[in-house]
């Protein structure tokens, strides 16, 4: 099949690879009819995070169900379906608390981070590419109404419980004011999960103009980063937003959203941060009451009410698609998505 | 000054009566600039509810504060402010917990609802009026921004909190499906009031075509009550919806909600039930893991998050207004909403 | 293998009867160690609850895996386990939400107790006998640690769980004052669960004498039936218990229930209800702001924190345990049980 | 009157003050019976906070209601009470959330820390003294029942509602593995506050050994600190504790409570911390899915429920209780608590 293959910082290439097929009996194999290009997928590309060259990119996928495994209850060849970015199994001590991205099966095991991260499923190959193996395929496919298209669907495998997660995390109530800083495809889809909370203002901070425009077409109060501790506070009668949340995973941001969060607020990360370190402020924090709340997403856990969300039309996230290609344009799609021409936002892959 | 006397069975005229004046150090004088018929004041309309003829009716009411006593603290001359339709200290076992229908020391005294039900404040008088005395101020009323006109205040006297109290005690999730039995001036703010807890769909029931349309514009799948059960079904891939909310106060009503509701979901009561017993279908209720949550609404406690959200322009209930009319026609107004005349929905009046 | 089976009211014989045998790929055979009576069984007994001549009755079993189907992932031969009362997949709608009761796939299915309540599993025998065919079995059974023993680990089947469902949809907070309806074992175990979530005081009524004086070691404050409504305004300054738990299945002590719950507060309900309709008193629950909870529990979403508290020895229902007799004398055991003889309490069966 | 003075780095003494007088309407004068010295009066003690020589210090104190101002609605003359060390007005943004450390009209304001920590009410004199002016004083002083006597009541003041709110920071469920990093006596109270939301076990982590037996006492599993982070791995397959709690304000103690939380645990801070930073270990929290909780306790807002725990017999703090001495010793108290002498826990002081 073809596949998107890592060959170094700025160098992807869709070439032949390796067909992938069945190992256990709760496998399946998933034909891929859409992929996403995440911000995550730019640290490889930047070479920030290590993979090994001739490894398949990709962990956002959907398609359709080729091949299960002897072992698989819930999927049948010819299902559409979204793949969770993260392996998880549903029944081990986390998956039943919700806590997916920490389950005691899988590992944290991801499609596509290269041959470290697949855990005990060995090199779990990438979805920008034509087809993948899932491994305990019950719980990481997402079965798929014909309300959700390809193009919606594909929000389901990251971005969106990622951004949900954070909301979540957030503990948002009606009324509050939520302070989003980062208005990249994540950020922009924890404009929208926060709204399914009932905040009275979400606040999109950011300093592109085209990303704060999008922010403000999705129900937000956008201000440029320069600008933002001022601006929420004025708007919060000088007490700072109820619930902050960093969508970029850069430690300048984390201050911000520290220091823009009300006294008893919340701060919940959703960007990625690998750093060993951070100078957390902490007799701020103390005389602040502040909760602090990080992680890798649940993915898998959030997917069902997403899912049902974008069937009744109730969330879409196809506004944020800046970008569909050719499968075989990915090394395109990643130039574009990296040099945020072009309005970039949202690049998907068609095999 | 002027108020609107009850004299019997549909006959309620604008008279001269005496003016109201501070009692105690804790109460304020609200002289009255918009205040609106409730459906329950319908009840003593028709005779259901008795009530002291010569009694000044009316709970809802938005106004400006003209005096207040030696113990008040919050609270000054000249500041604009909503009165809650139900008294209550903020301070009391029942308030620390937010349940402010239960107050210990007002004991859920009602404005305008006859000397039986002032409680210890001997009789507190109704706000269709143009002033009232206004126990326990500094928790009873509440200061209004400019960004919230009186015609958006006056539903935060009563039928906003009360359906948003819906909301809460549905403990709506999001992606769930609510469905709301009953589309006038409570149900439909059930409708937005179910809307900030994120809902994949919200399905309004009632029989009348133009609430119905009006729930349809308000963002809620309309259906007719005949065809009500089966829809919800249909929608919900057999199971039911995951919260109900009753908004009539009729026992059929509540039947339907109770048989429409899911598994293990929740029927949430706010329509106003009187009578001694109900039929609760016991043996079902236990096969389907049932919570049902019926009460008088807190409304002081929830009036702040739901002014803010009318401040920042998410929540705006002043689409239900029908009709805003001088003080003088209030007897006209009554007819009106008794009637269902005219499209008729929220009939507010103006002193 | 030998078996407790239904002959008819009052007639139950430990007979021959068909061994059980793997029927789908997820079954699993369980050889059973400890089998408990549940005050349910003697609906059957009664001839309350009807059920086929010849079958076996039992839902509370503990034993060890003898086979396992080829689609069983978590369960190996030789393992102990618990083996949930009420049959759940884990996985669908309901699973995900721990509403293990509802379960999509299993439909409340019950071991022993009569082939109507199988659902889709045909036949579903009952545990008081020397083995049992168990569907699902990788979400019904749960694997015991060797720190719970049979005679604990039998109470995790049923009555364990069901007592923490009441105490969880009660709400209870610390410093509540709790009051359960009933002393059998199911309301013994309310008393330990309930006092999980810390509440001030637990009142137990009860009218017999001997399950009041248990009541009273197992740290309740125990009342008798007739003085329980005033005793409970005694003890909470007039205002009615935060949560009152019904654990009786019967109207009478369901209106004690709903009468001395505080306003504000909840009844939960975890006995047994079977007829159509209850009076419930839809007026006063109004005025008084009633959350009102029944359901069938969910014991396999409930088990593992359970199995965790026996572990640490935090939670130990064994002196709840009257008595242990060989399984050919369950009929002797049934009896006892019915006729409250010895003090009896809790009655568990050795094969 | 007397009062515990101030002079310099191990130098307090008892001598004559200005007595202290009502200010403000909402004022209230407590003739102190019973006053506890803090851990956090040793940071005065020790030079490490700063303070004026002069200042009267004290924070936890038990009285009689001397006098009231006009406008305090809830308190008499000879009412017995405890004073929350923390003001609150229980009223505004803040308080209406349960969030009175943060409360907008007191700003936070404590006595006995010096006239910086005063707010807006000027110098705020101490409580390990013969009386005391409160301010908004109906929300800062709470009536006690005769159930609870002066040496319980004093707990009530600072440490008590502050380990619960660790506790309640905590999300603790029942079945948790709890760990705490200290075991002095705010330490040993969130042994006894954990355990109120129904953990498993309860780990206590010090390096003193008759603070460790106390805590066996109080039902914790002790470990020396040099031992714990693998007692608690060993304990929890692996996993590490679903909530740990920091209990000393020592950046070790929470590095290592950081470490020891599960994936997808939470960090709960009750130790005090003034340092403007600390090295958070961001990618390892990011991996693991880490909630990190850390405030000044709202004490006003526990102080109803610990109450009530303790009228009722189900909480006790006074095996705590070290030494109880005449207010003229109160020099010789810190310096026993100083030193550690005498298996010193909880020091008390009788004016």
């Amino acid at each position: 099949m073809k596949g998107t293959v890592f060959h170094g910082p700025h160098d992807v290439r869709v070439e032949r690879v390796e067909d992938p097929a069945l190992e256990t009996p709760t496998d399946a194999l998933v034909r891929i009819t859409r992929a996403g290009i995440c911000g995550s997928d730019l640290h490889f590309y930047h070479g920030a995070f290590p993979i090994e060259p001739g490894f398949v990119l990709g962990h956002e996928g959907v398609g359709v169900i080729e091949e299960v495994g002897a072992g698989v209850e819930r999927l049948k060849k010819g299902q559409r379906v979204v793949v969770s970015g993260v392996v998880a199994c549903g029944r081990c001590f986390f998956c039943r608390r919700g806590q997916s991205s920490q389950c005691a099966e899988a590992g944290g095991a991801v499609f596509g981070y290269g041959a470290n991260s697949a855990g005990k499923f060995g090199s779990l190959g990438g979805e920008q590419s034509e087809a993948v193996r899932v491994p305990m395929a019950d719980y990481t496919c997402y079965p798929l109404s014909d309300a959700i298209d390809d193009d919606a669907a594909v929000f389901l495998a990251d971005i969106l419980p990622t951004s949900f997660f954070g909301a979540v995390n957030g503990n948002i109530r009606p009324g509050d004011t939520v302070a989003i800083f980062g208005c990249g495809p994540v950020g922009l889809c924890a404009v929208m999960s926060a709204k399914l909370f009932g905040p009275a203002e979400v606040i999109a901070v950011d300093s592109i103009d085209y990303r704060l425009e999008l922010a403000r077409k999705l129900g937000a109060f956008p201000v440029n980063a320069s600008a933002a501790h001022q601006t929420i506070l004025d708007r919060t009668e000088g007490r700072g937003a109820d619930v902050t949340i960093e969508a970029v995973g850069n430690e300048g941001a984390l201050s911000a959203a520290i220091m823009a969060a009300r006294g008893g607020g919340t701060v919940s990360v959703i960007g990625a941060f690998g750093a060993p370190s951070f100078n957390f402020p902490i007799g701020y924090a103390f005389a602040r009451d502040l909760t602090f709340r990080i992680g890798l997403a649940n993915i898998n856990a959030h997917i069902p009410e997403l899912a049902r969300l974008i069937e009744r039309g109730t969330l879409d996230p196809r506004p944020l698609i800046s970008h569909v290609m050719p499968l075989d344009d990915a090394a395109k799609g990643y130039e574009i998505f990296n040099a945020r021409k072009d309005n970039v936002m949202k690049v998907l892959l068609k095999p």
